[in-house]
């Protein structure tokens, strides 16, 4: 669904909080886009610098309340919590407005068993799945781009760990470069800012400063997301997914080690004590990652780092880029692989950004063209 | 061998690194420690105090040559790079004075061969393992003990990485936990001061700031330091290791996160995609918790987390303790351990005092009895 | 008032608190305390060690109500909001034991208008300040004492601020270095655990991370409080103060850079344009800081830096110690002083151990030995 | 010198330091470019994305050698340390370039002894003065653009400190709201980057994280840039100019807290204590906010911040904003003012790129409008 018309105004719904914010930041040097709508139910009224003050000279607006804002604008953002955006991307439907939604409401399609069970409710419109699909570009643009030009569209934007996870593993299971059904380990560690606007004692700076801790083992809310993609990615049963994220004491980033078991392994001279990497396990390593290389060859904002790079979240900084770095143990049997991109932006609304990119056919980099910072 | 003179005075040798100068802070207050000679070779003739200002009125020597730190002492510590004591240590056995090395010269017994595929250079005096014993207390005080007696001793205090993975990984395999053989995944990360002193471009502070990375992917010479202790507590062949280091941004901590393989999985209704974790998962948690608890009962420095605890390292800032947190996974089949400690503490210096208390009869908690800091 | 029991037993009201957990800390290596018995109204019931995890196997104890730590206790600590802890006052003197408050309301001594006009409310017990002194051990030590010995004692621990400015400029004043009258100005700044342990938008980590600001500017409390002691120091009418906090992305400290106008300047040739400092500076900042070493010779936890050290809040980690170090301006005109402080421990709960130890007589240093951590 | 060519080659000398991959990101991203050359003579052959990984995808180019850059480009940046760029501002007069120099080598006009006296060298070519000037926009704009069209221009591109402390006295001289004569005093803090590239014990991170502290206390090479500035204000001798260069746990930033007695005080009713500022004091700050904001109202990249706002560096990062806030102390008779930038961006390289912008012609904004990031 092309647009033709003259201007592109842009509504966003939850304006206020951390991924709000980037949307703005990110959609203040966008292009294609004529206006900025933003919305918010807590600071109704005041104006979004005001509220950040770093705007301030450069974004000028009044947040109104979300309703106004979808009325106002040609496509829609939401950046709520889960299970309060359902309405509002009913009446984008109802008023042939595109629907881009950050939350974990449409991440599921028809799954509603799993969202359920791992967010405690149903969903409220069920029927809008018909109208949504999930929006990890890399994993499906073409079907994106496919339902776009059929009518108005509600992408389920990724969560910011399956996005890093799940980047990282397409290859190795697309490629069958990893051991069939074989437990995947995923470690994660996110930047505080994935915690949200809302102080609270565990983002509070004294309890998180200089400290490095895991949370919600075995239990957190991006593990199915993250089993699904890999379903998707392999069309048959996933592998089981292990999944622990931890908080670091950074602001932005979030780095993915992930252990995948390869399908066929460096057979190596056994030996009791393990000896550094042998020269065909670097060899190896090298034509996997020269395969992962190739198989995001196209992709706009996938880096699959040079031999001898290693993914750093220092150097995805503010930039909607996903980096990804190949290696293997020093035995040989287990593919490592570590992503790591801005949670903020690839993570959030980089991510949704580049989806009504796709969607209304904009160059899929549009607004998202600025160097990482360097430091 | 008992400590039966009036006065015990301490050589530290490399005392300007920085576990040499946690080696001074914490034997600064250790209630058996006479005096401290610290010795180094940069900056030889100095003051300590000059050197690290913080000790400006609490401790106060001139850094000695390392020769005549040995003289003096009636026991050394070494905090120097692998590969330089040796000759300290030589000195040490022939003067009958006991040597606790931090370096990894020691840590390998008679396996010269593990030790030179990863550290590339042989042993310079072989002969001296026969009387040096890997100083991680909760695996083999038993034996430091038994050789503590028998004359003077060579201590290879353990490197940071393998104390945390080791402890974590300990019960498991000691009491039928893990399954046998197979491979257990050690993720972890830690503090800038794990560097060294020596600045470099990847420690420089806009470098590693609000920043998160592995490094040595399937490389780190700690593996085999691993490997060796997992061998130790099987009484078998290891289970493979997979070791992954990162560098987080925070000055002090080490926390290792490991996946282990359970030897008998929960039994839970098979679906397509997982569900939170079931009652009889959290259940076998808790009960898998309360062995690891009774397993180290008993150590004044392991602390086995009650339920719902998670290990952080920010709960054991400056400590010698050393956390640890039991998860499954959501489907039951992976035990999840994570273990805190502080890098420069039980990570080294703080574990290097244990040593030298279990040595000479000391309360093994002497000069370690400072609560972790809150903040 | 010489303890003459053979137990002494420290109740600790608001230990939740991040002052209170530090007291916690540091009375728990005090030797002359047998107990300590904490409160908290907010988590009245729980453990110490579950609302600080970091003291499980350390500290063990159930917060009480505060009514019942006081009864139990045979000193009392308060580390409360201002304006709540004078009905524990009361008791203790009731009771006849030593009460030492953390917050503003026995700061100010009978000037209760000063207190009202910045706190906003007046005294409920005003004849408590017949009882009470401020507890600035290198301003009062001698009137603490005694005090101390006619019967049960209120100190008004100072604030953090007031401390390092009060040191800094104390020699200055006294020992007529300052111009007299001259404006006197601080610049000021904290770490994080300043603001407490409560969660709020000002100390959420991504709002203070990586970024440094003034706040109250032209309006903190603690203006009144210096200005005070400066007028105690001159036994005159005070030199108005101009005082200036920031809030530092670190967790713990405070430093202090102070302008004071010198009363005899240097006569250097004039310029249009300033020159590196002259031989004449150089060796008139020397002198004072030899005057400001004498001045401190005898203080324990003051640290007037040797010739070119610079006060760093890193250096004093941890300690009770106040670092200062004695700068001119390039034209030797201005005095700058700079003090560093963990404003944790000089700056609150060492501070009042400090006190504690004065009053009953202990080595001063009791409890407050350990050296600053290096890093 | 409007630049009718096509295309617009930029030259980057010392393109790896900090300063210089700054240029890169920011020019990178400017719409008037067409072409960056960058050069470094210690990474020289290699390219600029291997030396700054964060680059890969979007900057593309090989380090020349810095004489091939002055050759191939049609404007010149030298990012150098000081007194090793005069040789290349040579070269590009003989060609007809502009250059844009970001060392202190053109700062001080034909005040050569000023310069010798706080660099320890002299000029080496004295008499490229003749076409250089200081590049703070603010201050002379109208200067910079007279001279562009006259032939090529040397910018003396301004530090870091002075342009933060410049843009906050302005106002305060220009307008008549200091009091003539009288000291000001520049307390100042900036972020590690500050530092350079170049690995060193300073800014270490173990070092520097989690601590804040003075350094060059009255020695600092940046004062007499800040005097100078201060004498083109005041058409007349300066103010005497006292300042404290901070170094704070963070990586980019600079905020300057600035305290300058009023020429006019408020008259209020005198007190032996000091009170919360009167009503008087809060109108007066404001009225004087009211003209600081009606200096700078024309200037892009300078904001006056509302009424209440406070300058803090975590609003203005990655932009080439110089947030001011403006305050009293509680007695109104000192004006304090907080200036806050990006040290890399309005410190450096923005700036820089900003008078590329006023000798091209160029919107001013170019290149510079990506709004301040939120964290």
């Amino acid at each position: 669904m092309l647009n033709i018309a003259d201007t592109m105004i842009v509504g966003i719904i939850g304006a206020t909080g951390y991924a709000g914010a980037e949307l703005v930041r990110l959609l203040a040097g966008h292009p294609e886009i004529t206006k900025i709508v933003p919305a918010s139910v807590s600071f109704q009224g005041e104006r979004i610098e005001e509220v950040y003050p770093n705007f301030q000279g450069v974004v000028s607006a009044v947040l109104l309340k979300p309703e106004a804002a979808v009325d106002k604008a040609d496509v829609v953002f939401a950046a709520l919590p889960t299970g309060v955006g359902e309405a509002f991307a009913k009446a984008c439907m109802e008023q042939g407005k595109n629907f881009i939604d950050l939350s974990a409401d449409f991440r599921f399609d028809d799954d509603e068993a799993t969202f359920t069970a791992w967010y405690g409710k149903p969903y409220i419109y069920p029927e809008l799945r018909q109208r949504s699909v999930y929006g990890l570009p890399e994993l499906n643009r073409a079907r994106i781009r496919e339902l776009a030009v059929r009518g108005p569209l509600i992408i389920g934007s990724p969560g910011c760990y399956p996005t890093g996870a799940s980047l990282g593993i397409y290859p190795a299971l697309s490629l069958g470069i990893a051991a069939s059904g074989a437990a995947i380990i995923i470690d994660a560690a996110s930047g505080v800012t994935g915690g949200g606007r809302e102080p609270s004692r565990s983002f509070h700076y004294p309890e998180c400063a200089d400290s490095l801790a895991p949370y919600k083992v075995g239990a957190h809310r991006h593990t199915p997301e993250i089993s699904r993609n890999l379903t998707f990615m392999t069309c048959a049963s996933s592998s089981p997914v292990i999944f622990t994220p931890h908080l670091a004491p950074m602001n932005r980033g979030i780095l993915s080690t992930i252990y995948i078991p390869l399908a066929e392994v460096c057979r190596l001279e056994q030996r009791a004590q393990p000896r550094p990497p042998a020269k065909a396990v670097t060899e190896r390593a090298e034509e996997i990652r020269e395969r992962y290389a190739a198989f995001y060859e196209h992709e706009p904002f996938v880096r699959v780092l040079p031999k001898g790079g290693i993914a750093s979240t220092g150097r995805v900084r503010l930039s909607n880029f996903c980096d990804i770095s190949v290696h293997l143990d020093q035995t040989g049997t287990m593919l490592i692989i570590a992503t790591a991109m801005d949670n903020m932006v690839k993570g959030a609304a980089g991510q949704a950004i580049q989806n009504m990119n796709i969607i209304y056919g904009f160059d899929e980099r549009a607004g998202l063209t600025a160097p990482p910072a360097s430091f």
